[in-house]
């Protein structure tokens, strides 16, 4: 198109109460997008996905049931469920041209898909982008509905769609850590605490605290949906509901439940859910104690796989790519440090929702973008963060045998096994000298005498360390009387 | 007591394997404690003393199981159970002298409790503190046990302790704002969103979005104590339970819950709670949904009272002090700001239980002991926060009917409810009209002859905008056709 | 082209030490970017295109350096230098292809950039992608360099670029700021304190405090682009400079600060900036100064154009857009929003920098590709938002004189005028009284007889209070003698 | 005492405007004070101690002025001064009673130290405690005040007494860290990269990289200062100093920098320092950039120290106490721990200060009082945990000379010593090859046959390779021509 032609009209022009503004003809959105599109020149990142398309599920719904209940004459209604189920194939996403960081509560998205549905529908009607007296943006796509009712409704079920898949990879990575517990139920290694040499303890016995820790995750994340499946929709501008018939707010709910199968309910007071965000900051706690599991077992990966010769080596990950520019043959733990890195940015998101949903202001928050767009950033990168370690790291992972056995056996820490016999102090005295003669705790007490080699292998019996009970003896019995 | 004098001995030596160090002869606490005294002078606070005492409740239990299964001669055991008896009641807390910012993963704490509770016991035994022979800090008080499994059990207890009356006072909370809820029932006010005028409410509303806010977190904190049970009693230093038999533990178990009727329940793998922190983040995030919704709700009263001339002035918030040295007569809301207040400190708690959390490494977390204090100082303040902040601010608050009024005779909000009527376009074309001529939207309506005045005294009737549906409508009809 | 045509090649084969991969047969990227691409597909956002931008520079300084010092043969040296002029044109973004949450510190954003330029280069060349022999991604464009030093190097130069815009939108704002503090220089209105009418005060006196807040801003960011010039090109793999001769260091740093202009300078110790991140941290931390400042100032904008008629209505702020999707006629204040919501995600993004800087180990910080997404970001946005915030809110705002007027009027905040006359209690009494009476402090104190009308008049002069002094009184004296 | 006696009078009576009130009769505090007890009974915490100092000082320094410009009578001034220095030496701290989480922007601490300035000063002209007719806590010592004005004021005085010391700390550890480069100038050990092995170093390189950063926290802290100089004092209730003379102003500045020493300046319009909180928030935001390198650095130290068997092992922290209470022997990191842990505490106070500061409104910031505490803690202890660490870690600090030389040995990291001779890609494939075989690189490279064994250990010395250049290479020459 050649805009310095006469013939060819590349502009088209809308009003608002501000005054007249030019579109380009073409284009689904319309003035209040236009003019978003200028206030909000932030980030340059688009609006998160994920909402838009649930935005479209609820404008459909609306439209229908304000067919059904006669609000909307038919064809509008059908120009706009068509307009609807087009976007909803995932055409015309860069028509949703508002940046991800904007003012305005959301209205400024909530606008934008009106509007793309409204010029969607007018054309699919045979007329131009624009002639909003066949589909109107609000008297038609937003009958009996406000921003304030409907964002946090298509958030909330954005939110459940990909806490789904999210609670899927939890459990195959809950799974993977279970296998390796299985895997390596025998295999002694040691334990540390603070870091330094600890007990003896099986390398699976640690797969399976992994396996635990990511248990709970799954757990709560399976939870966190019932707190999600209380909806708005309805209230309309601060939640009484005005210009929406409560069989209209009914009708809705019913539908969205049925089309989206989430057990979606009605809010028995819409008022609440349009002004109270902290059901995201619950949501977003469980997925920062989800990320601090992540980042905690991330790290013991690539503590454990350090070296791989002048660290502790224990573990050996599967290598998935080059790891230095400069250093050839150098494989690094990248698999753990981008879920480490991820974990992190899910905790600074949190940070975001938290600011966000505190300050929110009588009957509306007004940074409910924020909360929006940081919330399901967290779902979506930590269930991708998940899936990649598990299946590039998690399951590949190998446990060194020989630096095992190597590491605990050069050790002193088998002196624990004697403080039932011995007491605190001697053993104390014992592990010392151990450390200090760089010879084994157990030769250093068959020195000193107060026991037999015999006993002293029956009480440091690696095996046996590693499961309840005082070291060499029955249950019930104490070292000594008084 | 002098020092010089030859006949006054001030100071006992005691010995680890460190060395000789000089004790005040009659202190409780030994050089384990001593040397953490030093090492650890960092902020002069105590540590917690509500884990204190559950620790020494513990150690109370431990003791009697480890009497019960004879590894404890009976004489030791009851010295240790009235020596503990004893703290429990308050006494000596004195000499829990180590600084709540210490290293360590918790085993100064745990070594000053040993060593009160053995040196207390040793005195009841007639002997001086330091004779360690007639009851030993470790082969005695700590029989079976270890810092990694004694000190996450305890922090359990005193979090489920803290949290019962957290949730009590917000049982409270909520039942005066339903009172509220019911008082203010038919009281029209202005409701705003992002501050601007927006459309009529009850005030009664209001407070009902505050009672589902506050009842969400009350219902959050219930089921928080659930995660709190499991405990890892008997995982002693990795969570092997190595030194600990299997009858101990059990029992351990059964007694704790009997005494502190809990619910405490055995962790089937204590690897897993000695290691990770999740548990605490996920409490810790459900503080900080109730400090989000703290700081909404107490930052809107600090706006509705404002004023009380030059500011919206709908609320009368209890005078509680004088508010200034320099202005007479001024009052400022400083019970809401106080719970704002504390709301923010609970946020930084929660930030830094993050963060400790997501630093353990392998087998253990060497920060835990700024989890245990963030967490139960979150638990204590916002208890006591949320309790001063009904009983002197939500109860005695009025609601200045006169006030509210006013302020919503002035707006013209009332031009939302010809929307259906007239259009989204019409009806922005009078509210434009009626703030730039200071007119109402209901006589602008009438001067443009598109509605008689009855019918727009009865669209814009402010009661039925609180209520759901199309202002002049039955529901289930449209206002035009095509 | 057709992947299933047997006479189009669609893919070439490249291999690495993990073995052959295929990629798209056109691609300028290459193995190491393709195994990157799978191992991080978590956030779907691409790297910030400001430091691709500054690694392209330094590949095109080094690969110069290189050609001066013979260690790249000219062809080679030139055809490196013509790939990246033509990248840093804007050309070919679409092949930096990694996801900007990865693992690995920066070693795969650094790759693909090698693998472009020498892809580039190759062609240039008259050779096919892959072929390395010509151009090689490692041997030549990286020559004398470790991702350890050039990412770094980098970001400081991509994060100076950015700093100074900022810079400039703090002093348009400050200006603006300025100007209405001359504007509104004997405009009176109420001041408050805790929300509460306070004491009178210039609207000009407000505009001058936030000026005051904004230069701070402007100067601690000019100052802190001292902190990142230090760069640690040179140092390479841990900053021990292996592999790269001082010859190349020295000059490199010559060339980067000649092309940049930033004043950049060599790092005395390369070994420090590549593993210790506090610098990152600390001009974040200014950045988040700035954050605060522009949310407590936007609030402040929100709050005194809340209403325009239930809430305080002294601003009046430019209208931008529509506000509502129901409420016709309803403007809210989206800069201010956007303002605010920009500085909270700012204040979220140090929290990430914050974590990932505290998490860096030894020699290397893993995390800092979550440094450098933050801290560009927070750059890019904060300077976005005050520029828009300032030409479409802070210019065009209008005090609304008739508003203060009232507001003022109507407050009893002028009894503080009396302390110094009658002290503070029975000033406070008059106060009180006016409350309660809902008449002037003036008429109060009248009718009690202490103190004349035309003292009184005297004393409480509004314009008198707003400047420091004692109402009525010269300097020095007092009320009374005793 | 018995309260019910009628001969022992036990309380006296105060009056505000709210009524009556009890007071112990001997209490020091008035009536402001006892209500803010009962108001903010909340964490049971006194105000920081810092505060209450510098507040007296204010007070003392107000009273002299008030003095030699004839606003107060000599004789009270006299007993005011007298107050204030006895209270300086330390004594009645129990009289500051408030609690150090309250509501009021400081409006609280500071009555509840005029009060207790005017009773010890009524009992110095022979009054009884609440006989304000002698010294008023208002109309006397707080004369020519406000909150407003005072509370910031002995804030920064308070805040930059506490940055010295800390300044020294630092300055003391940058030392330590320089002795510690100088003694380990010459021990090889191995670098690590991503926790992988990477490439020689000098043990002493690593603590030049600790003291370049903590040089960095030093000068940040030392220029720190200069942004908490500019005082409001003078300012009163908003800023416009009512109440407050000129020459009250000018020479209270003259005073509190004379006696303080603190370089103290007057803020040219106090309106901005009373509500903006940025340079609170700026001056946190550095003590957490300091806190993060405390926290990486201690947490190299737990790594290098791990083991000491089963760890790295090449650093040897010296023991300062035992380390479990079940493990005999075992020695752990406390110091370390005990820094990262302080570390941690001041980030999570930076974002209690964050939220703070921005949630200032209009002319006041109402918590305040969360930003003085947590700002003041978070220099205390950065402070002390710096000095102890220093002291008791890294002064004894041992680096283990056997270990790094095994450590570096076993690693296949000398092959990146070939890349600049034989290409990235052939010494990838001899790294790869050595760790498989479990051979040196060095061998590998023998066997291929490329270059002479003497050649190799020409460009495989460690000790060249530690330094910058190209390893074999005189400086200027490429390892081949095309």
């Amino acid at each position: 198109m050649n805009p310095s032609s006469p013939l060819v009209k590349v502009m088209r022009t809308e009003r608002d109460a501000l005054g007249d503004m030019d579109i380009p003809v073409d284009a689904l959105y319309g003035i209040h997008t236009a003019r978003a599109m200028n206030n909000f020149a932030v980030s340059g990142r688009p609006v998160n996905r994920n909402l838009i398309q649930a935005l479209i599920l609820v404008k459909k719904m609306a439209a229908q049931v304000n067919g059904e209940q006669k609000r909307i004459p038919a064809r509008r209604v059908s120009a706009i469920v068509n307009a609807c189920d087009e976007l909803l194939t995932g055409r015309h996403q860069d028509m949703f041209t508002v940046d991800a960081m904007q003012g305005g509560a959301g209205t400024s998205t909530h606008m934008n898909v009106n509007e793309v549905i409204a010029n969607l529908a007018v054309t699919h009607l045979g007329g131009q982008p624009g002639q909003y007296e066949l589909v109107h943006p609000l008297d038609d796509v937003n009958c009996c509905q406000s921003t304030n009712d409907v964002y946090p409704t298509a958030l909330r079920i954005a939110a459940i769609r990909l806490l789904r898949p999210l609670c899927d990879t939890m459990s195959s990575l809950q799974a993977a850590f279970q296998q390796k517990e299985i895997e390596y139920a025998d295999l002694l290694k040691l334990g540390r605490t603070q870091l330094m040499d600890a007990l003896p303890m099986m390398a699976g016995q640690g797969f399976g605290a992994n396996a635990k820790a990511i248990a709970r995750d799954r757990w709560r994340l399976y939870k966190a949906e019932e707190r999600l499946r209380e909806i708005p929709i309805g209230g309309t501008a601060i939640g009484t509901g005005m210009n929406a018939p409560r069989a209209y707010s009914y009708r809705m709910v019913e539908k969205l439940a049925d089309e989206t199968g989430l057990g979606l309910c009605r809010s028995d007071h819409p008022m609440d859910p349009i002004q109270n965000m902290d059901v995201f900051v619950e949501v977003s706690g469980l997925l920062k104690s989800a990320a601090v599991n992540l980042l905690k077992i991330s790290g013991d990966f690539r503590l454990l796989a350090s070296g791989p010769f002048g660290g502790i080596g224990e573990y050996m990950l599967p290598p998935v790519q080059a790891g230095s520019s400069i250093m050839p043959g150098k494989v690094n733990p990248v698999m753990a440090e981008m879920a480490g890195l991820t974990a992190m940015r899910v905790m600074a998101n949190d940070a975001a929702i938290t600011m966000a949903a505190a300050s929110g202001q009588l009957e509306l928050n007004a940074f409910l973008p924020l909360i929006a767009e940081s919330l399901l950033e967290s779902l979506h990168i930590l269930s991708n963060a998940i899936q990649l370690f598990e299946e590039r790291c998690v399951r590949g992972l190998i446990v060194h045998e020989e630096r095992c056995s190597d590491n605990l056996r050069n050790s002193a820490v088998m002196a624990s096994a004697l403080v039932a016999e011995l007491g605190y102090d001697e053993a104390a005295s014992i592990a010392s000298a151990a450390i200090a003669q760089g010879r084994s705790p157990e030769d250093i007490a068959e020195d000193r005498g107060q026991l037999t080699r015999a006993r002293i292998d029956q009480l440091c019996h690696p095996y046996t360390v590693t499961k309840p009970g005082i070291p060499g003896q029955e249950e019930g019995t104490h070292h000594g009387n008084e």
